[in-house]
């Protein structure tokens, strides 16, 4: 039995989105399952003392074309959103209710909708309405949805789920956990096949 | 007639070091040639108003590991210096004097023992006494080398070669320009080596 994979994504993240779309796939092929914890980068960037990569001009200019680059490199449609980066709370909320109360299938479903949807329509995630569409389009109760995302618990569940990436030093998305090994951003993608392939190097 | 390749890079940056042995193999393969071309970190950095991955505490623990990591995927000895990151403003201006003299052939020498050295002796290059002996290794003159350094002309000559860096949007290193193409990192190779072989994606 292999150890699933951990998969920290944020719904705000473009390497987060990228990443999603591969995660999968390459699991299966190595007889692996993912199990996704949405977080958010705010929480991590505020402990780490980091912040966007869009927050510095210089690096913003670079990393504006390099995350269409690298879509565009995987064959993924890609469009920077209207508003970005955005806060995702809600939408994280709603995926650990998904994740705890119908399991991962649902919150994986969850959370490629979401992704997709900030990356390739321009949903804006932290709008209730627009939340409340995709959460329709998902095929769940859209006022359910925004009652679990308004519900102390579900805010507590998120906040804990923050809490223990920190405790597990992750200060970026997306942050994969293979065999206990750390491995950050979707350019780890060549060393984190080699390890699945192979085994620790 | 294809373009060179633009390699920037600092004497004090692993995965410049790792890239470094990695780039006329691949150049060489899609009949190019590389220009290199030494800059420091410290001043893109400021301009940039980006600090080095290791002074932040969370992220340098997982920076010093993946350091490691990345050079071990590649098959490359690597050893994190006793001190670390180091000022390369000596090595780097007998970089430029050996580019501006003596041609690109002497100066990517110089920029792989110096990289070497570092990355895989701990050699100190701040120190007067141990950028000598690399320069004597290397069948330079080191008294010769020292006067280099010293030298307005060449201290001159590598802040050109930074300011020449920061107006063309670099922060980081590596730093590769392909056919006016950015690409920044060693983690880039993957879209490097496709733009190489079939062009723009």
């Amino acid at each position: 039995m292999n150890a699933p994979i951990d998969f920290f994504f944020d719904f705000s993240s473009p390497y987060s989105y990228i990443a999603n779309e591969w995660i999968d796939a390459v699991a299966a092929r190595h007889g692996r399952t993912v199990r996704r914890r949405a977080i958010l980068l705010g929480a991590t960037f505020q402990v780490a003392e980091l912040k966007s990569p869009v927050a510095y001009p210089m690096k913003r200019e670079y990393s504006l074309r390099d995350f269409e680059r690298s879509a565009r490199f995987e064959g993924l449609p890609y469009a920077l959103p209207p508003v970005f980066p955005i806060p995702t709370h809600n939408a994280a909320r709603v995926f650990w209710w998904l994740a705890d109360t119908q399991g991962e299938v649902a919150a994986a479903a969850w959370a490629r909708a979401g992704l997709r949807a900030v990356f390739t329509r321009g949903v804006q995630l932290q709008d209730a309405a627009a939340l409340k569409a995709l959460a329709t389009e998902q095929g769940l109760d859209a006022d359910e949805a925004e009652g679990v995302w308004s519900n102390p618990v579900w805010k507590a569940r998120l906040k804990h789920a923050n809490d223990e990436a920190i405790a597990a030093g992750i200060f970026g998305a997306p942050w994969f956990i293979v065999d206990g090994e750390p491995f950050w951003g979707n350019d780890r993608k060549p060393q984190i096949e080699r390890w699945l392939a192979s085994g620790p190097f």
